[in-house]
């Protein structure tokens, strides 16, 4: 079965699943940042370099958020569209909300 | 000994010291947040709801920063102002530095 | 002539143009949010109240692009999509790359 | 008179006073590319090279809040603190809220 076309089964099979891997691989990543950051509150560090790395997980979610919106549009949308399916102004409405809140974020 | 005076211990013993177990929790809970999201990526959960929490991760962690930037200013700067001590322009370049990472991020 | 059609015309027809007159206006007013600070800054206005505009002013911008965007993405993407043509990820990858210049700025 | 001095004059004498030809002459700029966007618009410009537009002038708006809140700080704030005024915790929280809303625009 064809994971990647945006068949009924789009919702249970998201545009980012081949290459899952990747996207847990650089969550684990952001976890081992987010820990790193409360030990250097544990341990009372300087607060500016506290703030610099605050902003950079902060990039690096931004990294992800882009990412996996490039996926659901050029999957979710882009296959919806193309099936002519009427999810696909549903699936883009979503994506004009996330990419709002990505940027008043 | 206090902790929170503008001394020569500034460093070790930053303004938001006081704060320190606020701060922790925070931090534990945006770590709950993150593992949050990693487990919706391997139960492979619709890519915009991950996008929602991955913006309601970015706001928390601006929260924290915010909030360490203020303690900065109103402990490390303001305190070696009011000391008259040389410090005062160097935390304040800093504290500039991390307020423009934190906009453009 | 049908100006909202995906066709060959899409280039010289762009989304927003129903709405022109709308955006139009919203320039107008930022262009006039931008004269106002230009006379606070002449008028040695309190920094802070100077701030305030420019956030005011920013935001302003913000909707603009985000409704440019949504724009650009229900007609020109979708449009080239639905008609099955090759310009569909060239849109897409555009819109993307603006995303991401909108996230980071 | 010494119109730097964290004098009661300060707030009459906001702190980007010394600079003030350069930020009229920034924003001046920004109102010509404001005034671009409204040509393009006009010209029924594709939307993406609009998109482009609007980042540039919301990155140049944001330089300009940085700049100020920069003086703010090291004129009205540090000023104030050294002084021993008590207008110094004032302003700093003007200048904290400033931040904040520079950061979630």
């Amino acid at each position: 079965m064809d994971i990647t076309t945006g068949s009924a089964d789009a919702q249970t099979h998201p545009g980012y699943m081949h290459r899952k891997d990747d996207y847990l691989r650089r969550m684990k990543r952001i976890e081992g940042q987010v820990r790193g950051i409360e030990r250097m509150i544990a341990d009372e560090t300087y607060c500016i370099d506290i703030l610099t790395q605050v902003s950079a997980v902060t990039k690096a979610l931004q990294a992800v958020s882009l990412g996996l919106l490039d996926e659901h549009m050029s999957h979710c949308v882009l296959d919806a569209a193309k099936a002519d399916s009427p999810d696909a102004d549903t699936k883009l409405r979503e994506a004009s909300e996330a990419i709002a809140r990505l940027v008043r974020s």
